[in-house]
């Protein structure tokens, strides 16, 4: 069966976005569709063009007969902005505002327009890194870990406040959360993670940024690396940041829970990254 | 800025592969390019088809002044055999039992790859139905909801075992666990179901299918009906099922803890769809 370009643009294209940060062979594609190893590195230069151009991402060409090319997901600064806006908007609320300066964010959380958005911003972060894992606490940091990691292609690792059955054996360590002052317990499957891996820890929400710290903590345990930290929301309202390396899209500032009043501005991420495009 | 018919065919397809279900006007396309709607109406015609041929998905025409294209996800009887096999391979592994008759799942439950395809497969089921939402429990079932909802389109809700501060005001009901008999609490923030919701329940793991009764009875609580119900995994080491309208991937049975054996087979995926292609 023979294909045509316009054939194999279109399946290529839904192949590279499938696998991203996958370093795929010339080959794969020439014995795919039956076609010349030249013809496909034409329709690969349209591609790459086109993912460039309308800020779909990059697609890198890795020389050499163990060569081939790689798709990662790289955001613009105007993509970046529109996502940041909107996020200040839906969180800008004050219905939002929860006792103990909480924000309610399921509706963000379970929405997956946002969520790949999301995924994207945070995954371009850190697009150019070796990271092998993403490491997130049960349970609302998770959809963030997954959107992120879908476009990194490395696995999620939960790490939860107790211990269950279907976990198998465990690490635990003890942590100081950083806005109660309270030691908490925090848990994670001793299968569920390589030893020396590099890690990008992603979390919803941070606070005083003890529960973060917590998970440095553990990977420790693992001899494992912080690759980053990256953050939906950060609440401005505590003295002292136990992290200060992290990537931030939103941050509150003057959460007033009794007048239901908060300020929401931009989080580091513009001032962390200098975005292109 | 004019585009050629090449890169038309390239952005197109990664603006329906990230915006699944939603009914796209061909005017946004003639305008986002600025070409006539006769050469967007060619384009679609060719995306249309390289997507079937391929095992993509549909490329749904609806027609008429409010009218468009749609893409929902369609999964032929080869991909999901390929999946149902894997899935099968994987799960028969002896180290993967676990006290209790449970399996450990976690280095599955946190890949993506192998979620991606589980979230087509079972999303491919449910794609013709008009769901408002995916409902799951936490924390193992959330990545599968969580890749059936991206294809979807639709938001995730997550019922937990215990209320936070973080959820606002909550609905609970009691339910009886279908493998300990044992009463439990199930919690579900108000704000996170509208009213009348037509809902698919997602689960990892199902044993007797008291958690998934639980999740029924709090739909009832919510006026929201059942849509349908898929599970990875389905053990069949119990008498009595309490669910029996359901779709799985894989059946556990024969399950012995003592000399950690343990026999896999398909679930009733196929005997409950007839999937084409």
């Amino acid at each position: 069966m023979k294909f045509k370009r316009s054939e194999r643009l279109i399946d290529m294209t839904n192949y590279l976005l499938e696998h991203p940060h996958e370093l795929v062979p010339l080959t794969y594609f020439a014995e795919k569709y039956g076609s010349a190893k030249s013809s496909i590195s034409e329709d690969l230069g349209i591609i790459k063009e086109t993912f460039e151009t309308r800020g779909i991402g990059v697609l890198q060409t890795v020389p050499g007969a163990a060569g081939g090319v790689k798709f990662h997901v790289h955001v613009g600064e105007k993509e970046a902005t529109a996502l940041i806006e909107d996020l200040c908007t839906i969180f800008a609320s004050p219905e939002r505002l929860l006792p103990g300066g909480y924000l309610y964010l399921n509706d963000i959380l379970g929405n997956p327009a946002i969520l790949r958005k999301v995924g994207r911003v945070m995954a371009s972060v850190y697009a150019k890194q070796d990271i092998d894992a993403v490491m997130t606490v049960a349970t609302k940091g998770i959809p963030i870990a997954y959107a992120v990691a879908g476009f990194l292609n490395v696995p999620v690792v939960i790490v939860r406040r107790d211990p269950k059955v279907t976990e198998g054996s465990t690490v635990s360590i003890n942590y100081v959360s950083g806005s109660t002052k309270r030691i908490q317990t925090m848990v994670l499957s001793k299968r569920s993670l390589q030893d020396r891996s590099n890690v990008l820890i992603v979390d919803d929400f941070m606070k005083a940024g003890g529960t973060i710290n917590g998970m440095i903590d553990l990977l420790k345990e693992f001899n494992a690396t912080v690759a980053g930290i990256a953050v939906l929301v950060e609440s401005e309202e505590t003295e002292e940041r136990l992290v200060d390396d992290y990537t931030s899209l939103v941050r509150l500032s003057n959460v007033d829970v009794k007048d239901k009043k908060i300020t929401v501005s931009y989080g580091n991420y513009f001032t962390k990254n200098k975005p292109t495009g």
